[in-house]
């Protein structure tokens, strides 16, 4: 069986009036997760403030996750860094800690050195030295570094290189993939704006911001386009984008906080220079979410896949 | 009904030795052609050289083609020029040649002025003055121009602006083009390699270079998609895109050109400034035809419907 | 000596209120041009509506303009075109109603296949063929096309290919066309908000829309740089900046048209799909013309050769 | 006086055998970088290896230089980071390491959400709580990232910013910052393959890879551009643009890794996934130095200038 396969999503850290991880806040965003049907949740993604995050900050994140989740969901870090030797250590860190797998971003800081030879060795070095499964991860709207197709192919051959997260809406590319890697390999969309796409290009699954506001719908997803149920699945995904736009490249992190907020979870502020969505914004958001709950128009099956988590 | 609907292919001008048009050949090719399921055919599109023709051999390519060209299968004619005034003249001389439709690129020399306001105002003017049904073009990996969304929607609810060929393989403007337009437009992608994830987005049919090779594989991938056979659909795709890899993107015209000649059209010599394709690429697109021609090995249905055109 | 170096203008294609050239109108503009320093014109130029002419439009206004310009000034005209034939043929008319030289723009329509091995033989051909001196012609921003360095190099040693004109504001790769060329090689830049670089780059002239307004200017420019006055040189480069940008890259010919009829020319209406100046931008570039006619505090040298030929 | 003007290098840090900073070769360099006539250093810059290295090790860098740099120099210290906070802290650690001053590159990694708006409050946030001035960096290649010219000249209204270092090779926007900034405010080039057109848009001096091998050279060039003789600034910038392209975006970290060693510094190996520069790519940079230490056929005066520091 295929595994980190199905729907996660990368949790945001909310922070108190001081700037501190507000740990509560986090366990009960954590243990509400984890009453629906999301498969695993991604600490330290790269849309979630990793960057932000002191090293100190980052182990007790990862820490408090852990205790919230039961074994049965998987629990995948980012520990993708600049070295290769700190790219280890942080993987080892989260092994350590109890992680399911790392996610590991493509270096993307000395972009014209990053070539195909140069980011396969990375890999492969660091896979060797993991003590948990590698997913690979490319996301070019951030690094301004693409992994080529053929290099996933290449490391899709290492043991402990299982799947790939691909943040990018290039539709080809996804396939590409699929059609260059074995039938065990798994495939994670980062795009929730083109997830029935990706779906039908034959991911399978995603990390998806969106997943944090509505996972069962995300899932629903999943299944009419697993089903053939190409036309529903289409039109469940434009009922989703809107949304799927404003948590997503438009407004980024400080779009999701502000859409946990309005859904009953705690997204809190973002941290500067981030600065929290307008109240035009929010209202925007805010729209979008009932606009979600609401019974649709065309099906009122679709309805009820959204109703589960938003509290608004 | 829809019009305008179904897979057509942008047919290319044969040259004799002389560089002037083979109407012989071209006539040939299109009496083959309407042998195929083809639903039409698109005369002077952006793939086929119609930026090279002088104005005279335009029109004769036009008339020749209506000639041997059923009443009931489309003849679309691209007719788009830089100046509004020159786009209508060419329209006009495209209708009283018979013309079902015409296919309007948009200007793109003076990009920077290509506002999306300057371009619905072309296209309104364009479509005010057309004694047939326009269909929007844009092309911008040649135009360096996008037309917007939202152009696009202000613009299917002009009586005379029947449809849209987009030739990006950006699938998630595509699907925004479909949730933001009428049933009744008519979407038409233009990027084969594609074609399977535009047709999921809700494209209503494709112009394809590759549709000139093997039409019949192309109007299958759409009755698959339409009857939710996801997954065969998508082993499909994965057969043609190498093919329309090559005659395509990578190898443009002369590719096309070469695997016309190799398929028992008359393609002939592109006009310089294009080359004609060295003969190791012939080699690699003969390999490519041969391998469609073959049964494959996943399903022995879908080797039938590749064998037709294809004389190798 | 060098040829074709210089201050040049493209010029552009006054309509009358029928659409028509306005013979008389741009009769009487070159006359005016001609009482500057100007060194030379260029008609059928890429910035001045060349692509929405019709052909026999083209022919007279070469016609027109060649009666009117003295033998000591230098006629260049546009003749590129997107088959290697199209070029020959109208730089073989140009060269018979009297032409100087022929500016041939890279073809850019088949953007993936013009690689450097296609432009170069583009190039030599054309050469061959040509009658008249012929100046190479790269403009990205409107052809998507780069015509690489090497290239350049490899062409300046045909004997017919004289120089060239670099519209880009890449100064590093101006500099390494100067560097990779022979000294008999003639560079023109065709970016006015960043002559003064280009000129410092060792650019031996330059074509540009500013210069049918401040054509003096230009020149001060040019002498400034060459007697290594660099503070003073980029002290006038500041003040013609904001009117560069406006008649360049930001409101192109439309911003020209309306700067030449503030300043006494007859611009008058652009050909659509391109549209009028909107009121605010014409005030705008009425106080950048008056700016520059004014004397300006830094120096009084200054001030006087903007004087010339503005009429406001 | 201006602060900060000059010529600077950010320098490298070299690793033992065991992947440990070389502290004795590190000293070394900068001893021997003191008898030249750079203006300062630059340490934990963003071409250097800052990204990285762990926190521990950049501060015993910081230290290090401070020990060996006499206070007639300037130690200029990158403490750019992703979140506001951290940047300060970082700024604060180095003012207490005893820099001169902090250079503050953009934040980078959440790009769509990086408006101006966000930039300026940024920086202004971190110049207030700064005890050093503060310089802006923008380093577009690698972050992905642009400061507009209108947030600079906002910001440098803030009493504790005090300049910029600016790495594109766009020579107008550099042009536009000088014309819309204070007299006092310095504008430092980053690119050494366009260090003549930077110096002649008015830049006071910069930060360059290539001051670290030919750091006269570099001074030389400011001195003949100040003194008008552009003719001779263009011929040394000619020879110093191959080398200057092999320890810049060529070849990166590594390439100016081997040019030390080549050079008789202490470069050593760069860190994975950094590669070393292959034997060939070695001969091509040997061959470059020695083009430079080689009396050059057209003046025996520059020269000179280059043999200081290169003992090849």
């Amino acid at each position: 069986m295929k595994p980190f396969t199905g729907i996660f999503t990368p949790i945001v850290t909310p922070f108190d009036q001081h700037d501190a991880v507000d740990e509560v806040a986090m366990a009960r965003n954590v243990r509400r997760w984890m009453k629906t049907t999301l498969d695993g949740l991604v600490v330290l993604g790269s849309n979630v403030e990793a960057a932000q995050l002191e090293d100190s900050e980052a182990d007790r994140v990862v820490e408090l996750v852990r205790i919230e989740m039961p074994r049965d969901r998987a629990l995948v870090v980012g520990t993708g860094r600049e070295s290769t030797r700190a790219t280890i250590a942080a993987t080892r860190r989260a092994a350590a800690q109890g992680a399911d797998a790392a996610l590991v971003r493509t270096p993307g800081f000395f972009k014209s050195q990053m070539t195909a030879a140069v980011l396969e060795r990375h890999y492969q070095t660091v896979a060797d030295a993991s003590p948990i499964p590698v997913l690979l991860y490319n996301v070019t709207m951030f690094t301004g570094v693409n992994l080529p197709v053929e290099s996933v192919a290449r490391l899709a051959e290492h043991p402990n290189i299982v799947g790939m997260k691909e943040s990018g809406s290039d539709i080809g590319q996804m396939a590409e993939i699929v059609a260059q890697t074995p039938a065990s390999f798994t495939l994670l969309a980062g795009s929730a704006t083109t997830l029935f796409h990706a779906l039908c290009a034959g991911c399978d699954g995603a990390v998806l911001a969106l997943a944090s506001l509505v996972p069962d719908a995300c899932a629903r997803l999943r299944e009419l386009v697993a089903a053939g149920h190409v036309e529903e699945a289409r039109a469940l995904q434009q009922r989703l984008t809107p949304l799927a736009r404003s948590v997503g490249t438009t407004h980024g992190v400080p779009g999701l906080k502000a859409a946990l907020d309005l859904a009953g979870f705690t997204g809190g502020q973002p941290r500067p220079p981030l600065r929290p969505l307008s109240p035009p914004h929010i209202a925007l958001v805010r729209s979008q979410l009932e606009a979600l709950a609401a019974p649709p128009s065309v099906s009122t099956e679709l309805g009820a896949v959204m109703s589960a988590p938003a509290r608004i």
